[in-house]
């Protein structure tokens, strides 16, 4: 496999168009890239998986409908950044309906070909008149075939310092194909804007179930990993578009070739996710929670979660304290009924707690260890055979500073 | 009811003795009270309450057993600050058990008539010696009945800005009855140190089965109602004894005065938890949330919880915007099944949001609310009768100072 970091991402699989314009949605008239389309001229298969929380965006709500017809193929995606199309009633649906059909009405397709994304502040109206004169413009951007893959990255961020994006190419006995894409990030996040948008293509052609469990397997082991603020958004969605357009048909290739596809967007995943986790000059550490030993994976998690999650761990953290105490205490809440005379911690490999005992005598080395920007915390619950994986940064003054209004 | 704010606490009600000293705990030699002791000559009826806490710590484990057995009667309770004892192996488990075997040689008692509770860091083991002093010095006060009921409040404190302290006293046929009470704060927490610790007195004769159930009720409106930083210590613990020495015994009186009896209780804990809720520096503001309209309480907990611990909410109570689309964001991730078309929501009295529509004419009026130092949140989600009700406050930048080292 070769992978590319920073790169056009959704644009790197041959056939992919994509495009970012400045349509002022916020009204600050900033020059912000703010509206952006990505195209295939190709029809695709298409997969998703969205936000569990109860309040859904207009543009998940719509996304899940037309994902819902295993037999739709799609032209392409309309994304916008400043507004999250967020409780925002009937005309939030009309509008998202709206960004859809005028996106497809300048490529020529059907509006249930073309997919809906919004992120940015919730409960205000979108501007409909700007959308759609910034449509128009990032359509024919498109249809041009500008190299937009860039220009995309940036429309679709709110708080985020840097454009993220990778790709990865792995070679079949029919040709090479191509797995691209970009993220903008859920944390550090700017007021009301707390959405985690992911975009993936491939020049594969990939059955509409094979692309799904590709996905789902994938977001498993990489977004649903990240945890920054424990707050989930109304808006959160990954797409992922496959053309075709290398003529590589993943049907007719060898087990080996579907798991190694497999294996490329699970790395194009981790590797966006684990951007979204450093990204921003709020975050100073990142962190990695294993938990091992516990009676079940879901067990595992709930630990991982808490720890991850902990106002007073992600603060000491912050100050270079390694503070295993905290860490404990956390770990307790979970509630899963753990028992710390089983309890072992390591920082990377420098053991902190064995059998509930500590070892103070390690302390130097653990200090050490968290001043790093990056490290794990490995614990065993030793009770049974379940563990998760979860990523996590530290909670920073200038966090609460940043959040604190509009 | 009478009611006094910033009292004695524990020692109002008859035959209550207290006391604090400093024995140097954590090694700084800074004079801080850091021991106290409860005494009653007269033995009590007790109940407690303690944290769910999977990990819990020593002294937790040992009340939990001492109050298993209905028929026993104590005398006192020694407390200490600056060391949590938890995480502190078998040697916690002796250190806790010789706190109380002293302190019942001092008070020439047995070792089962005396309650102990800790708090401070985890994972270190208590300095013994100085303990051992310190308890002698404590008893010997209480022996004396000197006046020490603020300095056992000073003794309990951790980082607490200030001590806290209410008491109530109601007139029955048989005469008056006080209940005192103190606590030492969950929140805004030095490093190592989110322990909450109640101590609840009465000179009314209480049975031990009628004890627990005022108790019960009293912390689940009161302390059960606060969050903070969702963070949930191996310490957290209520303690209540009941002396009869006012000759009052709640059996021989009237349904009406055992119902003001839980009513001066609860009050008692309701004043203590809002103390809490709002003391530190480093809190600004105090939130009350309450949720209505849910199938069942559960749920309404459970949104409630979400919003109260939410880091983007408390981050834009801290900056004084209302910030709905947070709010009803932090509402849909509890998964309860709700629906933003049936949601109202309402800054004390002004409606932000009606079945779903938000009402921005009345924006001047949300900064207003939010901006005051104490305020309510409403929410109705009217899909059935459960309820609940949440304290909670907003995250400074301070905060996260203050906790990101030891």
């Amino acid at each position: 496999m070769n992978f590319f970091s920073d790169c056009d991402g959704v644009t790197e699989p041959q056939g992919f168009f994509a495009s970012g314009v400045a349509c002022n949605i916020m009204g600050k008239n900033n020059g912000k890239l703010d509206l952006g389309v990505i195209y295939s001229k190709r029809p695709c298969t298409a997969a998703g998986t969205f936000t569990t929380n109860d309040i859904k965006a207009s543009p998940v709500r719509y996304c899940l409908e037309r994902l819902s017809d295993p037999k739709q193929l799609f032209h392409g995606i309309v994304a916008n950044s400043g507004n999250a199309n967020a409780c925002t009633g009937k005309q939030g649906d009309l509008d998202c309906a709206k960004m859809a059909s005028e996106t497809a009405r300048h490529l020529k397709v059907d509006p249930q070909e073309i997919l809906v994304c919004s992120t940015g502040r919730i409960g205000v109206n979108l501007p409909m008149s700007r959308v759609t004169a910034g449509i128009a413009h990032a359509c024919q951007d498109t249809i041009d075939e500008l190299d937009g893959g860039r220009a995309f990255q940036q429309a679709i961020l709110t708080s985020d310092t840097r454009t993220k994006s990778c790709s990865a190419q792995i070679d079949t006995p029919s040709g090479k194909i191509t797995i691209g894409g970009t993220v903008k990030g859920a944390g550090m996040i700017q007021p009301d804007m707390a959405t985690m948008l992911a975009f993936l293509t491939t020049d594969a052609s990939v059955s509409p179930t094979f692309l799904k469990d590709c996905l789902t397997v994938a977001v498993d082991k990489s977004f649903n990993r990240m945890t920054i603020d424990g707050d989930m958004s109304t808006n959160d969605s990954v797409l992922f578009l496959a053309n075709g357009f290398s003529r590589v048909d993943l049907e007719s290739e060898s087990s080996e070739i579907r798991s190694s596809f497999q294996d490329a967007v699970t790395q194009v995943c981790t590797t966006l996710a684990r951007k979204c986790v450093t990204d921003g000059e709020k975050v100073t550490k990142f962190v990695e929670i294993q938990i091992e030993g516990a009676s079940k994976d879901e067990d595992a998690e709930k630990v991982a979660r808490c720890i991850a999650n902990s106002l007073l761990v992600k603060s000491s953290w912050y100050g270079s304290d390694p503070n295993w105490g905290r860490i404990v205490d956390a770990a307790g809440y979970a509630k899963i009924g753990l028992d710390f005379d089983q309890f072992d911690l390591w920082y990377n490999e420098v053991p902190a707690v064995t059998k509930g005992q500590s070892l103070p005598m390690n302390k130097p080395k653990w200090k050490e260890i968290v001043s790093q920007k990056s490290f794990e915390i490995k614990i065993n619950l030793n009770q049974g055979n379940g563990s998760a994986v979860v990523w996590s940064n530290d909670l920073s003054e200038e966090y609460v500073n940043y959040n604190k209004s509009e």
